[in-house]
């Protein structure tokens, strides 16, 4: 397929390269102009503008960071919807409420363009190998026309519902694994604080009813006290206010989530957005200092 | 070897025929009696009393309860303390305080009785299958000649420190795991709030980041809306009560953990303590009415 590729951070510089390895004919487009060389080599087209980029091409996929920027490259000026032909279809990959997906979805449907809200889970590492899950929200038979496409960037994709459906799933998905990983800090502060060491707790759990990926991959930074990111902070942070976003706007109790956004909220007051969100358990150290 | 075994729930009822069928000599005591009996099939000898279950064995295991329990029937009136031979051991595989633990391994030293705090995690099916995971605390020593004991009963064995160490890896396990719960249910609730189905947003978050036994199993309960236990939600609520027991004790800011603990407060309070943890979905549905 011919495809317009827009967003070319760590995710979308891999998922492209992913896409034109399988054949497909990408067109890119980035803030950062010299983000779009490492695709060039590969044999990408650059473009001038996302409505450049979405000319010409079967299907345009966007990954960026928030609403706004989403809104922006799609509907702002020279943005994709004064690009797209009609027929065509808008992927999103980016992680934003699932409320903008379905106002910019509605707005490109005035046009003729279908689209599909689509995060992605797995991390760098995920998009690198093409072992995403993607979870994807809107009409059933455009996904299943861009199945084959979603193929070569993920490995497990699955249809949740109707558009904004993919955003809700990845909500889901951040919040138990935001919530997992205060879980972890709080597991490993009452450990230490008990004067028993963590990797000896953690090697136990990972055996047992609260074994997970999560437990294996941020306790484990936790043992190590190595809170380089891995995922920074500032975006679950930026996550778990799209969780709380929704709470608010539908009136749901969710004091979990509300917990952990508020640990989250510590971690970024104390400088550490750029750091893993393993770090939140220096959070739980400075409210109570180490033994 | 010859062991004596003491509490026979569901859990030590399924623990104590698997050491019969790895041929060790077993002695059982319960507070019902007739509890007592499928063992006695299986060719366990009847006490009538903690401390006639501690004579001429090597090894004395307790699975019960509460740590008030626990020190009844090992420090208690006919309790194993009065029965067991200098140089025996005690196993308790029960979830109570670590300081409750220390302080019976400390009168069970006064008498040259050793003990491991050695309390287990994968339910009723891992007791029957013999696939527990065992997180134990003690001398090492100890634990070493334990070992061939204990992989009769369990798969994955954990020398995690001294002794209270096996209670305080327990206690992170089970909060980790009733946060797991609950961040589920607040997924499930702003699902249905959505309008998604929750059932496929488990299947895809099920190869994503956020996977884990947990989701499997109690994310599958929520799903069916099968509230039936499983773990009843009243032990959860038990260890959570343990869990901030210690955190108050020492001191230590757990908002994740508090929260988890209230909501498993509320739902005893609606009477659900005998329902699956799983119901706390319930708990949020009380208080944000289902739309």
């Amino acid at each position: 397929m011919k495809v317009g590729y827009i967003g070319l951070g760590a995710m979308g510089r891999a998922m492209a390269a992913n896409l034109l390895r399988a054949g497909h004919e990408v067109a890119v487009w980035a803030r950062r102009p010299e983000a779009m060389q490492p695709l060039l080599a590969l044999g990408a087209r650059a473009t001038g503008s996302p409505a450049e980029c979405a000319a010409d091409v079967d299907v345009i996929c966007t990954i960026v960071t928030t609403g706004d920027d989403v809104r922006q490259v799609v509907l702002g000026p020279r943005g994709v919807i004064e690009g797209a032909r009609a027929g065509s279809v808008v992927i999103d990959h980016s992680t934003i409420p699932p409320s903008v997906a379905r106002d910019i979805a509605s707005a490109l449907a005035g046009c003729g363009v279908h689209m599909l809200d689509a995060p992605v889970s797995g991390g760098e590492r995920g998009a690198i190998d093409a072992t995403l899950s993607i979870m994807a929200g809107g009409d059933a038979d455009v996904f299943a026309r861009m199945k084959p496409l979603l193929s070569a960037v993920g490995r497990t994709l699955v249809h949740v519902g109707p558009i904004g459906a993919g955003q809700v799933t990845k909500a889901c998905n951040q919040l138990i694994l935001c919530a997992f990983i205060e879980a972890a800090a709080e597991a490993a502060r009452l450990a230490s604080a008990s004067g028993v060491d963590f990797a000896k707790v953690r090697e136990a759990m990972l055996h047992g009813s609260a074994a997970s990926r999560a437990l294996d991959l941020f306790g484990g930074k936790m043992a190590l006290r190595d809170f380089t990111a891995g995922v920074q902070s500032r975006l679950h942070h930026k996550d778990m206010g799209i969780v709380m976003g929704e709470a608010v706007g539908m009136g749901l109790a969710m004091p979990l989530s509300a917990a952990v956004w508020q640990q989250l909220n510590a971690l970024i007051g104390q400088g550490g957005g750029m750091q893993d969100t393993s770090a939140l358990l220096t959070v739980l150290e400075r409210q109570s200092r180490p033994t």
